[in-house]
């Protein structure tokens, strides 16, 4: 009997549940594989690179012994002209100095490029993989009324002039996380040879 | 023969040399214990707690086998009305959006109040004891010409109006860390029943 594609399980470790329902649509589209939600609250390490921090997330992982292949994901928000602030801290910064506080330190710039990172640490066959997605555009003059996070504030370069908030829908394949976990996909369809 | 109080050493671990003069001063003037300099890169994790990111620095020193009792320091400059910004990311804050950053953030702002705050962590008999210390003040409206961090402007409230910076020498006996220092030193001259 045929070894079902559908039996292969990869596990998504996080605590966030929109994170999971944004990968699951890339997984459900370009992959045969079932991503599984292990729900758990990942440590972070302090440090400049997206990377390291997913890395160290992952080995945090270790212990729990999980019985499937499993990854984690860290993204942030990299402004030129503030020397990469936000970075690896855009959660914190914008729960104390909010999207407020990033229009305000950028009044007065020309200068207003920034990039969204998303960082793949994935463990697999006892090894640790890494997959970036990066995507670049600028920070607007004001906020827009529709998107959560940085969405209300970042155009991509590829989006029309629009926020990815106002890009609604069509922000899903454009954004920095797509991309990280469209490369995670087509590792893993290579490793199990399935067809994309 | 007696046992002489000098054989008593502790150990504090950093890579920071200057932090390790500073709460060098504050032993010699306060206690007989000798203070050694642990060099060593901390690990730290992302938390809105200083005792917590001290108390995971100071877990990672577990590994190190270190033969004297030891202790890790970490602080950070929390701003009222920024919701404790930059609090634990002081550091990094400071490399990217700068002293220029953060007075841009208080601009029309009427709070201007703030405090800092150094946790001290201590790996004691097998137990993890915390000490904290803490300094109320304002952020000035402008960058006195000296001091480093943040000290050009932080002023505290007991400084006579001047910012930690053009106190000098004087901000010594004032500071969070002085504060928390003491604190440790307390504990450890009762412990090994030192007088002070």
């Amino acid at each position: 009997m045929e070894n079902l594609p559908n039996s292969i399980e990869i596990g998504f470790v996080s605590s966030n549940v929109q994170k999971y329902k944004e990968i699951y649509k890339v997984f459900l589209q370009k992959s045969k594989i079932q991503l599984k939600f292990l729900n758990m609250i990942l440590s972070e390490i302090q440090s400049d690179s997206l990377e390291e921090i997913a890395k160290f997330s992952l080995k945090t992982c270790f212990q729990k012994d999980f019985t499937i292949p499993y990854f984690v994901e860290d993204s942030g928000l990299f402004i030129e002209t503030l020397n990469g602030f936000p970075g690896p801290y855009s959660s914190y910064v914008l729960k104390t100095i909010g999207l407020w506080g990033i229009l305000k330190l950028l009044e007065e710039k020309d200068n207003r490029k920034a990039f969204f990172q998303s960082s793949i640490a994935l463990y697999f066959n006892k090894k640790i993989y890494l997959f970036t997605g990066r995507v670049n555009g600028i920070i607007s003059a004001s906020v827009s009324e529709s998107g959560w996070g940085y969405d209300p504030v970042f155009i991509p370069s590829k989006g029309d002039g629009k926020t990815f908030g106002e890009l609604g829908e069509k922000k899903y394949s454009l954004s920095h996380r797509y991309l990280a976990v469209c490369k995670l996909i087509s590792f893993l369809n290579e490793e199990y040879k399935l067809g994309s």
